[in-house]
């Protein structure tokens, strides 16, 4: 396999609350983090996602928002990963900014220039990287 | 709170219509336009949002799709906020454009530079943002 | 109409699958492919879609996943068009991809740098494009 989505996580199917069109799964990251996708209710079945099958969260860059201060807010995104910027590599209009997580994998947004300014991003400041359940695709060995 | 998100709309929960996995919701901004968000259910009841709660709605600039002619189509995305280009800050492929709504809220948007010459992106220049309900992460105070 | 997504598809509404919040909107393209988007209910019926319908599928460019290599792997993502990669325009940070589909439509993606690099993005690779059913817009004539 080989994809230009800049973030994929191994990791085993925690759970699948089934709706008419849409599913809610459950992923648990080997780090202990745990992230929640939510896909077709079709690609559950032919993925024959259950409980403690390996999967793939892959989930591009620019789908990854960053949150370096948390206080006084909580959030509908059910993804929040905490972790520290260990690069930034600054465009004309955005910037690829790398989270580390505790456990060292690397995961990678793509911001403005204006939020890496106003949010101070740069080595070594904590950040924590804020993904929505509906932006994340799942993928299982063939 | 310290977002990336280039787009944080303060406004009020209007309605909430639950499903099994997802739940649509409603949000009256001061300005009088309307926005609706989907998010999961679980969402809703951990930030238990019910009509007259104050919520923030955010949303990531490169979710924001910019329409400078509707006539002929309608669309399925449920937000569209029309407004007026300010600035356009181009980069080597994407550019920022910022598109102030008529109440003075600022709104940004990244497209593509193709864009921006295909739509004549310019300030001065009326155009809308069009946001898909399920590209909307919502907030309340904690 | 006149939008800043880079990649407007003219179909025929094939299938509708309704659930509480969202549905599930089957088009199918002259071309042959097919492609599955969630929208809302609500703009199932303000959109009046059922099959037979011209309707018209918009998806922003960084919204497109590339993949070069589909060994091994199966995704959740329910829209896959193959293609061969016939334009790569380089940032700083984002590339702009242009993949040619088979019957000649062409389809833009903004992927990072790094992901050219790391797939070899260049005119002539054979190259899909993976686009999630929640991240397409769709549009009916006014």
């Amino acid at each position: 396999m080989k994809v230009s989505a800049r973030n994929v996580f191994e990791g085993i199917v925690g759970s699948v609350h089934s709706g008419t069109v849409n599913a809610e799964v459950g992923i648990e990251l080997p780090s202990g983090d745990k992230l929640v996708a939510v896909i077709t209710l079709e690609s559950v079945k032919s993925l024959q996602l259950t409980p403690g099958k390996p999967v793939l969260a892959l989930i591009k860059a620019p789908w990854v928002m960053l949150m370096t201060d948390a206080s006084g807010i909580r959030l509908s995104a059910r993804n929040c990963l905490a972790g520290k910027v260990t690069s930034v590599n600054a465009g004309a209009v955005n910037a690829e900014v790398v989270v580390t997580l505790p456990g060292g994998t690397e995961l990678t947004a793509i911001v403005t220039n204006d939020a890496v300014a106003e949010l101070g991003l740069a080595p070594g400041v904590a950040a924590s990287a804020v993904i929505k359940a509906s932006n994340i695709i799942l993928g299982v060995p063939a």
